[in-house]
């Protein structure tokens, strides 16, 4: 796809493509489409992470929520978003020992009791050591400093959930 | 449910009961949240339009974007929200003949192409007849007017939607 036919594309099939860019919120994609045409993918790019800065404090939290506990019960049900299973499954999630699984519920339940959010990480970037160790690390920050931080990381996703629809010819 | 409960619901249980008062737009009741606790029911719908009023404008042609046409392919192919279902239904729109069926769609689609977001308009406050007089009429403004109408009909939509959860004892 060039840049003519990003731009070209209707807004069903825009939504097709990048409406979960963003993890179960298709607002922030249906909002990225005013901002068309585009000069090039970074510029879409730039275009989602505009709109998440713009928001304020609670909806960035409501991004945050939006998003699956990591191990949780949507990877156990099978009710993940194919993007995020694949996420889940490339670091390793979807293969814990019972042990491994309930220490990571265990430390998810005490991240989101504290911070009321569930802990964001781009399993892809990270395996399952590095992500228990940011969970037992992170849930001792503050909620402003978490609230950015999972934004920061919702920000990656985004960014390898663009490369990964091989765009990145644009 | 007293005000109380309603402060006291867990995070799943508050986006069961409220995940769809803006249409698929879960975000928004995920971002109203971070405002617990609400005096009471007011409140919680002041929350919902003090977020929506605080986007962009991009953010507020994504919120009418969400929002299904009226008497369009998804009441055709019974896919629309419940929520929508009930609302369309209630102003006669299951029930067109071919030609008004026909006409609404032109119109819908004129509608569309002109402003980049559908045609939105509280569907039980109105019935067939209005809401055809609506679109032939409203399709002449400009677009910052439409969607700022747009976004005042969302609104009336979310009002009713809580009203119909009976919580207005609160």
């Amino acid at each position: 796809m060039d840049v003519g036919a990003l731009n070209a594309l209707g807004y069903e099939d825009f939504m097709n493509i990048f409406g979960n860019i963003v993890e179960k919120c298709p607002l922030v994609a249906a909002a990225v489409w005013s901002k068309r045409p585009f000069a090039n993918v970074s510029a879409l790019e730039a275009a989602f992470y505009e709109f998440i800065d713009a928001l304020p404090d609670s909806g960035k939290e409501g991004i945050l929520r939006c998003h699956p506990d990591l191990a949780g019960r949507d990877l156990q049900c099978g009710t993940l978003t194919p993007e995020s299973r694949e996420e889940q499954a490339r670091a390793g999630l979807d293969a814990l020992s019972a042990d491994e699984a309930s220490l990571i519920a265990q430390l998810n339940q005490d991240y989101k009791r504290r911070f009321e959010f569930p802990f964001i990480i781009c399993a892809k970037m990270n395996d399952k050591a590095t992500i228990l160790r940011q969970l037992l690390e992170r849930v001792d920050n503050d909620r402003a400093e978490e609230s950015a931080r999972g934004i920061e990381e919702v920000k990656k996703i985004c960014h390898l959930r663009l490369q990964a629809l091989k765009l990145h010819k644009l």
